[in-house]
């Protein structure tokens, strides 16, 4: 038996694995709250994506955060 | 004595404290790679905010990110 | 007696104050008018963010908006 | 004689008129200074993009920016 | 008779022609999407924004897009 | 024989594909031309995902745009 795994490479540098732990869906807009190890990031979408994406707590997904959009404070 | 402690909040829901661990300046952008715990962030900046700040390697930085940026797959 | 200025330098090079005059909160977001000299600038945040943060109208603010963001036309 | 002015209207709420001060060309992006009022915004553009506009200092401009890409500091 | 034609040129590199399929408006924001060619491009912006344009199922518009928020997959 | 086929969801609701037509690489970031039927589609990522991703003249990408980033012209 051979296991195909396909590889998709994104542009985007940031991809951190976490767990839902909290989904709040509004009108247009989904408040998404991920746990990845001891931090958190919150994440808005689109309520349809949410609802596409079947997301509920719990779920292992991936947060993506193209570099240009990262801030620095010191 | 007393210290003053000025508390500043950011609307930006993601702010993660790591620790600079690579730093490229190009001519008008620069590239930062922040070590946050087991995981790793990288940004663009601006060259001048690079050059402003006087970001170097080993600098305690957060990195700030605002949600509506951040995409979720699943 | 000493005050202790905390200097924090942010990555985004575009900071200005002004003064909210208006903001409306949603199920998910919120919309933020703020007014800054004879100029004025809109926010979309997450309502959790203006609760944190407790905006109310007529509160002194920043606006931040990192270079990459804005467009220019002619 | 009749003058036609073509009204066109923008999604993005921040829209902002002023004078380029300062413009530098890099390999892929362009930093671009422009004074507005008393404040100063600075964009971050495509080398393209500077070149296509044939922007220069002193060109009057208009900065857009999305309101979901501004973040409130308190 | 002479038409006069406003030349705008914007910074951000692309800006596609297409029809509005689809609008829905939310309290803070609205999702609208747009049919360009056998392609479609949702967007989301605020409520007021669609009101003041009046946006509606049917209108031609332009969806703008800049080049640095642009992901690519591999 | 089984085909494993992985079924991945992003939340990014514009994922356009199309085909390389120009590629850039500058210091820090790089400039792709990606072509999707008659329209064309510009992006600017790093040049370290550019070079991870191998990206070169002729390769087939997926361009994939937030909603939140998409401004609308009527």
């Amino acid at each position: 038996m051979t296991v195909y795994r396909w590889l998709m490479a994104l542009s985007a540098r940031n991809q951190l694995k976490g767990r839902i732990t909290e989904i709040t869906l509004g009108d247009i807009m989904a408040h998404v709250v991920v746990k990845i190890g001891k931090h958190t990031i919150e994440s808005v979408i689109t309520r349809r994506s949410a609802e596409y994406m079947k997301l509920k707590k719990g779920d292992t997904v991936e947060v993506i955060i193209k570099s240009t959009e990262v801030i620095l404070k010191k």
